[in-house]
This record gives C-alpha cells, structure tokens and sequence, in this order.
C-alpha cells in the first residue's frame, strides 16, 4: 500500500457504516479496478456540495430556498410532521402516509452530548409559527429519552399557550413483529399505546 | 431528496458493498452531518488518483517507477509469489509469511468472461524472467477453476522449459475452521493435501 491509498483508506473508513475490509474494497475499486467511477462519484460530490443546502422554511435538503415539500401547493400547510434527521423525512415521504408539510430539527435534546434547544432548528420553527396558519405539530421523534424530552421541550416552550393541537406518532409492534422477539421498551410502548378493538 | 443528492446517491451505490441504505447513511453524512470529511475524502481522491499507479516491475501498486516491495533490497528477488489481485497481496504482507516479491496478474483466466491470456500482466512477467535471476514460483491464486486454469496457463506457457520451480500455496481447512462445516471443495483439496505426520 502506498501513502496516498493509505490516506484514502483512512478517509473511507470514516464514513459511517464502513469497516477496514469495505473501505480497502472501495479504495482499491476506485483507483485500480475501475478507474472512471472515481472520476463519476467525484464530479457528483463537487455538483452536491455545490448545490444542496437546507431549505430556509424546514430543515429539509433543498437546491432553492425552498425544498420540494415547502414548494408543492397540494400539501397542506397547516399540519407539521416534526423530524429528527432528513432520513427520517424521506423514510415517512417513502411511506406516502403523510399530506401535510415537514420541519426537520437536525437532532434532538440531549443534555448528555450537550445538545440543547440552540443547537436544534428551532428558531425558524418558531418564526413559522409565528407566521400563522400552523394548526397541528405531529411529533415522529424517536421512542426513547432523547426523544421524550425533545417533545415535551415542544409542547412546553414552543407550543405553550398557542392553539395548536399536538399528537406523537404511535409506537408498538412493528409490522410483521412478533410478541416474544419485541423488546420491553416496544411492549410497554405498545401496552400503553393500546386502543379500543372496534 | 433533491436531484444531486439524488445523484451522489446512485454513484455511493456503484461502489462494491454498498446498499441502498448505505449509500443513503454516507451521502447524508458527507452533505449534512459533517460536511468537513467531504472536503478531506475528496481531497485524498484527488491526490491519489494522481499519485497511485501500478508498478512497472510487478504490478503492484506504486507512487513511483517501482513498488516498495520491487524496491526493498533485503527480499528475495529470485522468488515471485503470484497473486490475481492487489489486495491478495496486501493480505500475504500483512501475514509477514513471504520474503520473496511479487507479481500480480490483476485478474485470471476466465474464457467464460472473455479474459484471456492477453487482458493479464503477462507481459512483464516474461519480461522479469527474460531479464534472468528468477528461479521460483508460488502460485497463490484461488483455488477454483479459473485459478487452476491460470496456473496451468502459467506452467506450460510461461515456465516451459525454464530451470523455475513451481509451487502452488497449500489448499484445506482454514486456521479455526472445523471439518463438519467446510465445502465439499475445501475438505476435497484438504484430503488431496494431507501430508505426513511427523
């Protein structure tokens, strides 16, 4: 191994998900065994960081002020489904189950990683709300502590005393789940959770 | 999802090993979550790509004329280890079990893929032995039928009747590895290769 592979290996292995053996894969992939992906998977970087950004109203990955959710006319903009991260914005988008728009805080509290409400995309959140017209926040964050103090810091220092009706997603079983192979956390959620059967 | 990312995506998707949800984690990273290691991944692209090229002596790969193992003056130069790729190499140096040099072929012969005698570097192998002072082989190619197919190729073509030894790296069991879970294959080569014992 040469010092510049070497240093692209260590670059690679950086990158979430990747271990020794994929990154030496793909290093040696990109420079020896296909030489024109390096050139392809290059030009796209350089087109990306040019052109993505944040859009300006949710959060959400955009190449104009606003994203393609914030753009599009038929979402209703009344109903904000509050996010964590992009992926979990493009995962609900995937489902289809969701009409209204989006707000994506790019985290969530975490006194313990010294994440408070500053670092989180709150203030523009608030600058929607103040705006008008948001009716009803709907909170898919995740199902554990991080999460739970995220929703109650919205529905206490955000929402307060505004007429805004606010929901959690539900958690339980997920589909296809089985009892016996759920963890507790997922059957408590899914004990409480529990609703009347017609 | 917007349109370059879209495009990043589908590149990160070419590389071997990764999914679509991989591809998906890395891009998000790269533009969103920490948009610094773009710059120093792409950085030592650059520099790679213009600085890794193959060794003219052996193939293997190289920042200059010569690899650092063609260069390494306390190997062995009469003993030629022969592997299909680079990072069979890697892996023998990483073993520390080989003294002599190298010669990589950058593939094997596959007539089923269209790769023939031409399309491996055959060319500076016969060149090496031309150049006099080589008096060893060790095959270390896989064992299936192409490897066999390149071995045979390298025997009678190559060596012919040339005072070269021949060898071919032992098949059989792997360190740790039990009889009742090894193919058919391995415990085949295993029992063609018993030796005596003591």
């Amino acid at each position: 191994m040469t010092p510049a592979f070497e240093n692209l290996l260590q670059e690679l292995k950086h990158l979430p998900g990747l271990g020794f053996r994929s990154a030496e894969r793909i290093a040696m992939h990109l420079l020896v065994e296909q030489p024109e992906t390096l050139e392809a998977l290059m030009e796209s970087m350089v087109a990306a960081r040019a052109a993505v950004r944040r859009c300006e109203s949710c959060g959400n990955l955009a190449e104009s002020a606003e994203c393609a959710v914030c753009e599009d006319e038929r979402r209703n903009p009344s109903s904000l489904c509050v996010v964590e991260h992009v992926p979990d914005l493009i995962a609900i988008e995937r489902s289809s189950a969701w009409k209204g728009k989006y707000h994506v805080l790019h985290g969530k509290l975490s006194p313990i990683h010294g994440i408070g409400p500053e670092d989180l995309n709150f203030q523009s959140l608030i600058e929607r709300i103040e705006a008008g017209g948001i009716s009803e926040f709907v909170l898919a964050l995740s199902n554990d502590i991080e999460g739970q103090a995220t929703c109650h810091y919205i529905q206490e220092e955000i929402v307060g005393d505004r007429p805004i009706k606010v929901t959690r997603i539900g958690f339980g079983l997920p589909s296809g789940g089985g009892v016996t192979y759920a963890d507790s956390v997922t059957l408590r959620s899914a004990l409480e959770g529990r609703r009347d059967y017609l």
